[in-house]
């Protein structure tokens, strides 16, 4: 069995010799950028070892692990479009660096190249059933989180639904393919797909606390981004939910100020978000998802020896920052 | 064997009871208003009309034309985002009656669509590996399409080659699509798909024609929209490679005019036109496809009694307007 860097490395020297198209440049050379901005590879390494979780040849699964994080790469760059983003892993969005409608279009092609090796999966129909299941609720999600921005009522649950949707499921898709090509079980398959969308939710909430939380040099960006543009996140939900009296206003106060010093706005909202315990709630909820995870992937039915790569792997992501 | 207008009822009752999600409904909503818009679901129904051709049972295609119909129309809606267009077949696009990013969302999500009914095919494999290379095609059709607005020296062949790919190759991969779902021999599939690009082509250039020299009341647009705008279209690329002397330098002047009176323009250059019988060599052309479709049809091996129905109905799309 192989353990995720060595999965890292196949994918990634698998992703340099992708060759699906040249001409027209301008429809082709934005999707090997938006590919070779590279990544963790997290969802094609879950599905490698998905497959050799239940004795299958990572290589029957290579085709349908390059296919989803196509499709994901493919969702960034046009949620980069929607939410005017300007830089991507380091690097500049494709809007910025062609235009906006090679962005729409490239992506429109990634899109189909995602399908195309999706296609050449071993137990296709399941496949695909699976795979665009996924891509259409990754869509929902996308639209709520837009929702989201002009809605002043949004509560936990529309938010966990959201992430659910838009981050969660694709990794627990990631897992089922692998396992669908490995021939696993019904039971086996629907335990792993639990396992990732748990694993999921934990991740989007830890990216939401770090945001937040986090240590800057650790967490490898700038701290306090979502309290600085009022991003919808578990955290302000949580806040405006349970605050009452002077702190609900003071809250709303700076989520409605136009003006102001951003590091005065992070260090004001962080403040309120300590006298309210935002963080040991937030908390709290992270380990409930990990604990569910562990307890879907306990319940697939193989020997633990072989489990040991994966858990290794996704308690990497858990413990990478705090 | 049903004929076009039983199968366009047929398409469109099924279009009106599909059913593929409702919330959230900025994300929904768009796709249900594309797919009212309406048209002539000329796609689809000759996909069915291929599945009868070889004795299939069109039930066995529908899913296959739905798709098709559903990737064409998401074309269309992304393909309006990039060109700017303010209306499609009377109604306001998806990019006015909601926003930018509803209409690129719900675009992608369309396309998801698309696969979902596409892969409910008979014969599923070779159906979706027609299906994801002829939306590639289109991909690379749309941007040559997008980069000959900015290049000068584009070449009938250039311009061919671009109007097979955005045009032509669906209206071929629509009836080969149907034909895989009815078992058809390798070389009637291969003569029926070319077959429907000639027909493709042919359509193509007689839409450039009708825009310039067609009649107003038959059309149903304006005339002259194309030479307002210096579409590059085969009339203009050929009159600018034909042209010589005074007559190409006043064809020069008109395109690069900044400020003009549109009928003016109109008249001026459907006046070049006719001194350089453009006219004459568009419906060469367009015949000559024509000529190559009846070919390519009369190779595919079955009794022509049952051709019949296929050739009334892309005859009355060739007649129905000169």
């Amino acid at each position: 069995m192989h353990n995720d860097k060595e999965f890292l490395e196949i994918v990634n020297s698998g992703f340099d010799k992708l060759n699906f198209g040249k001409e027209p440049n301008r429809l082709y050379d934005p999707v090997y950028y938006s590919l070779s901005v590279g990544g963790k590879r997290i969802r094609p390494v879950l599905c490698l070892m998905a497959a050799e979780l239940f004795g299958g040849d990572y290589k029957e699964a290579l085709n349908a692990a390059y296919g989803v994080e196509i499709f994901h790469n493919f969702t960034l760059l046009h949620d980069d479009m929607m939410d005017k983003a300007e830089v991507r892993r380091g690097k500049p969005v494709v809007h910025l660096k062609w235009n906006e409608n090679v962005a729409l279009l490239s992506g429109d092609a990634m899109s189909v190249i995602a399908y195309k090796y999706i296609s050449e999966s071993k137990n296709l129909k399941e496949t695909l059933d699976v795979f665009s299941d996924t891509a259409l609720k990754i869509c929902e999600g996308q639209q709520y989180d837009m929702d989201f921005e002009d809605n002043q009522d949004v509560s936990v649950d529309d938010y966990l639904k959201m992430i659910n949707l838009k981050t969660a499921v694709l990794l627990a898709a990631s897992l089922k393919i692998g396992a669908i090509s490995a021939d696993a079980s019904d039971s086996d398959k629907d335990n792993l797909y639990e396992f990732g969308r748990n694993l999921g939710m934990a991740f989007q909430l830890q990216d939401d606390f770090l945001d937040t939380f986090g240590d800057v040099e650790k967490f490898g960006k700038k701290i306090g981004g979502d309290i600085v543009a009022n991003k919808k996140t578990y955290l302000l939900i949580k806040a405006i939910e349970i605050a009452t009296g002077e702190l609900k206003e003071e809250l709303i106060n700076w989520i409605n100020l136009k003006e102001f010093d951003p590091q005065e706005k992070i260090d004001a909202v962080k403040s309120i978000y300590n006298k309210l315990n935002i963080a040991k709630y937030s908390e709290d909820l992270i380990e409930s998802y990990f604990h569910e995870a562990a307890k879907c992937f306990g319940a697939v039915n193989i020997p633990d020896s072989k489990k040991q790569f994966l858990r290794s792997f996704t308690d990497s992501l858990k413990y990478r920052v705090y």
